[in-house]
């Protein structure tokens, strides 16, 4: 029988989790859930219904986990607790300062359900959080780099488009190559933020806008781009929409350390991500762990947990025995 | 109270698990078990009794775990399941084709015993086995890709060592940087064993030896390095002890694959490691799964686990709070 899942949310992750699902035999997706007007919303799954976000309560019984796709600043830290309740729950809560009390809120109401939750699944927080963990671990004599990109970030997107006189914009986040070698090569730099990575916008003009009080106002913008070098393009609404309509995204996580009675050996750790489409590989990371939460829950485990908690096998379709024949 | 633990085994890896306890301010280092005249084996730790192999029996109730640094042809099919009775182990057991069978016996000791042994820990496997199945399990669509070096492979360093004439050796390991270069690009590139790697050897030649012959043995040695692009250097003994007496590996593993209702985004997944000494390193994540193997053990966890089946959290001295505060 498959993992039956459910979808809260049909943004661009939603849609990346139905196409995880369909990647993934033991799976289906049985329903998605939206806050709009259901006739609306045309999925690709012909076998799944489309209802409104208020009924999901009813179909507690019939669904297995139901990966909740909303946003982490308002959406999440409402919806993840009271779905908690009566469902198994994957979600990709993102804003780091407060997991901390996403995580508490969850298990509070994970625990009265008798559920498994499981929070701030994807790449980062998620597959880069265990990267980190994994090498602080090994290497206890270290130190931790991690950069983002090159790749789209949408709250410096959307931030750009804030500013009078832009009709729309795309925000690339791009680590410095200089800075990346440099930790390669184990000198273990002290990087400051402006170090690490830069910042390239491209930006569609209203007409008749003040092109350079747009770009002054993009590049003196406090915490979004002035501690950052960053470069403005103006291009044309066509060419935003040709060359810079997909979501690429990816990074780096490293840790430098030392080992031997001396440390006198040296020894580097690194991970990296290359992905064509954000929101689809965070589908993808989620829709792993739904197969966790699935199988943890049928164990009886109620709580919250995070990508920290749970035995890398029980994302895996393998059993234990193919895992140890094959990857091992 | 800190985690006891004793070393069975004071070669290369005996050693660097001895220097990674010292790193880990929770653990303790209380014995070396050693088959040769134990007033023969200086250690590092003044702290800790070096004693015959044969009474590491008697020291049950004083260590928490027991690492078996022994080798995986002959020593640790044996040791593992003998003192997975008597004691929570881990061993580093890395014939790949015969791990189904050391899970087996490993873990029916465990069992009778009541404690929990963890096998096959390290970087291939261990690592570069966990890096695998996290990708494997995140992009069920893709390819898999496992490059070694630039490293120093023991196995293939004997090899030519037993051909007659030669005095002493060392071979890398080292992979192609085309091929890198191709998955690295998404080209999901069909490689045959020439292609992935290349072998490297520095040789010293005994007085009077025929190095034609040698070099001629070495590239047309079955197995070895008939299927390689192979060279061979002959190096005085004073040049192989100055320039190659460090043991450094490392490598790449990589799986690149597609999401997408059309397969239409390619995403690359790469970790990789760059190591001064293999064996410290070997012996640094050895350290931090008898960490996991102590608190399992703790849990009342009975019989043997592999890197897949523990969840990333068990390694870490840090509680669950300050993972997620710090690390998510």
């Amino acid at each position: 029988m498959s993992i039956r899942i459910g979808i809260l949310g049909y943004g661009n992750l939603g849609r990346g989790v139905e196409c995880a699902v369909r990647q993934n035999p033991d799976m289906e997706l049985k329903a998605v859930f939206t806050r709009r007007n259901p006739d609306s919303v045309k999925i690709l799954t012909d076998t799944a219904a489309v209802c409104p976000a208020a009924e999901a309560e009813s179909w507690k019984d019939r669904l297995d986990v139901l990966i909740l796709c909303g946003g982490s600043a308002t959406d999440l830290p409402r919806q993840t607790p009271e779905y908690a309740k009566l469902f198994n729950v994957v979600d990709s809560f993102d804003t780091h300062a407060r997991i901390p009390e996403h995580f508490a809120a969850v298990d509070a109401a994970a625990k009265e359900g008798g559920k498994t939750a499981i929070i701030s699944v994807g790449w980062d927080p998620g597959m880069f959080s265990l990267n980190r963990m994994y090498a602080n671990a090994i290497l206890p004599e270290g130190k931790d780099y991690t950069f983002w990109g090159r790749g789209v970030s949408q709250g410096h997107s959307d931030a750009i488009r804030r500013i009078a006189g832009v009709k729309d914009a795309r925000q690339y986040t791009i680590p410095v190559e200089n800075a990346l070698a440099a930790v390669r090569a184990g000198e273990n730099p002290e990087l400051s933020t402006r170090q690490k990575h830069t910042r390239e916008c491209f930006v569609v003009a209203q007409e008749g806008a003040d092109k350079a009080k747009i770009e002054e106002e993009i590049k003196t913008m406090p915490n979004y781009f002035a501690d950052y070098d960053t470069t403005v393009h103006f291009i044309s609404e066509e060419e935003l929409k040709r060359d810079h309509s997909r979501i690429p995204h990816g990074g780096f996580v490293l840790r430098s350390g030392a080992t031997g009675l001396e440390s006198e050996n040296r020894h580097l750790i690194e991970y990296s991500l290359k992905l064509d489409s954000n929101p689809e590989f965070t589908a993808s990371v989620i829709a792993a762990y739904a197969r966790a939460a699935y199988r943890l829950s049928g164990e009886g485990a109620a709580g919250c947990k995070t990508v920290f908690d749970i035995a890398p096998a029980y994302l895996s379709a393998k059993s234990g025995e193919e895992l140890r024949a094959t990857m091992l």
